[in-house]
């Protein structure tokens, strides 16, 4: 038992993202201790052609965290997002599974429960289209994040690895 | 330097699953310790249409390793298989990665080197793709998979994270 207040819970939308939405998510992505300005972002020709396979393919799709939508859910902030994949298989009966990546919350509003936001309307949407499980890598050094995901029912059963092209 | 003589190099041919190969991917995937006979499979519908799904998507593809495939690349006995999925992102400058799934070699085939062949064929085509990275995860384990991996230059980075549905 706890005797801390219950924490507020901001009114946010999840939704995927749209081309205005780009320098938000890439400042987000280039984020790692303090806010980056999405206004100091050079959208490359690279980003824009990364960004429009994202969003025409029916198996990704970027989706970010908006405070301060309009009623249809369009406008306002990000403050967070995440990529999910769907990955069509031969394992589970043939089910697909989503893929995460690209996790992030902008600095200055992490710890305020956004990122759990976050992952339980992804996970939603994933259980939603019919996906057979989740799964999503994060770096050894980041014990904080492995913290997280555990809490979120994660098990931590597979090494991670890469190979740099 | 090793005074140990050099293994023969199976002739092995990498390509594309085709429908007809479904029974012995199947089996494949089925066979952990002993070979599972392609004929005992029961392809249900279901795994017709996740077989359907990769082979139509273009950011998909089973690939499956042959042994006396014709001159064309055709028929022969599958030994081996993996499924790549290319997946757009923002990350690297906006490149495409690769992350590899379902890495099988069949059981009375594995210690030959067919493994090797298996996974530099499919980092050699994601790098012709244009990929950045090569990603893939192991069963925590599977350690003899690990050595294997970190063998074919692949840094051991991540903890591989999962969430049943």
């Amino acid at each position: 038992m706890s005797t801390a207040a219950a924490e507020p819970v901001p009114t946010v939308t999840l939704r995927p993202a749209s081309r205005i939405d780009l320098p938000a998510v890439l400042a987000l992505l280039a984020d790692e201790d303090s806010v980056v300005d999405p206004e100091m972002v050079t959208v490359t020709e690279a980003y824009e052609c990364a960004f429009t396979a994202i969003d025409s393919d029916p198996r990704n799709e970027m989706l970010v965290l908006v405070e301060d939508a309009d009623d249809r859910g369009q406008g306002g902030t990000v403050v967070g997002c995440l990529q999910a994949t769907y990955i069509p298989g031969l394992g589970k009966g043939g089910a697909e599974r989503a893929l995460i990546e690209a996790v992030r919350i902008r600095a200055d509003r992490r710890g305020s429960g956004l990122g759990r936001i976050l992952m339980e309307h992804a996970v939603a949407r994933a259980r939603a289209r019919g996906c057979a499980w989740v799964q999503l890598t994060s770096n050894k050094q980041r014990q904080d994040a492995h913290r997280f995901y555990a809490g979120l029912g994660f098990v931590c059963s597979h090494e991670g690895f890469k190979l740099a092209l």
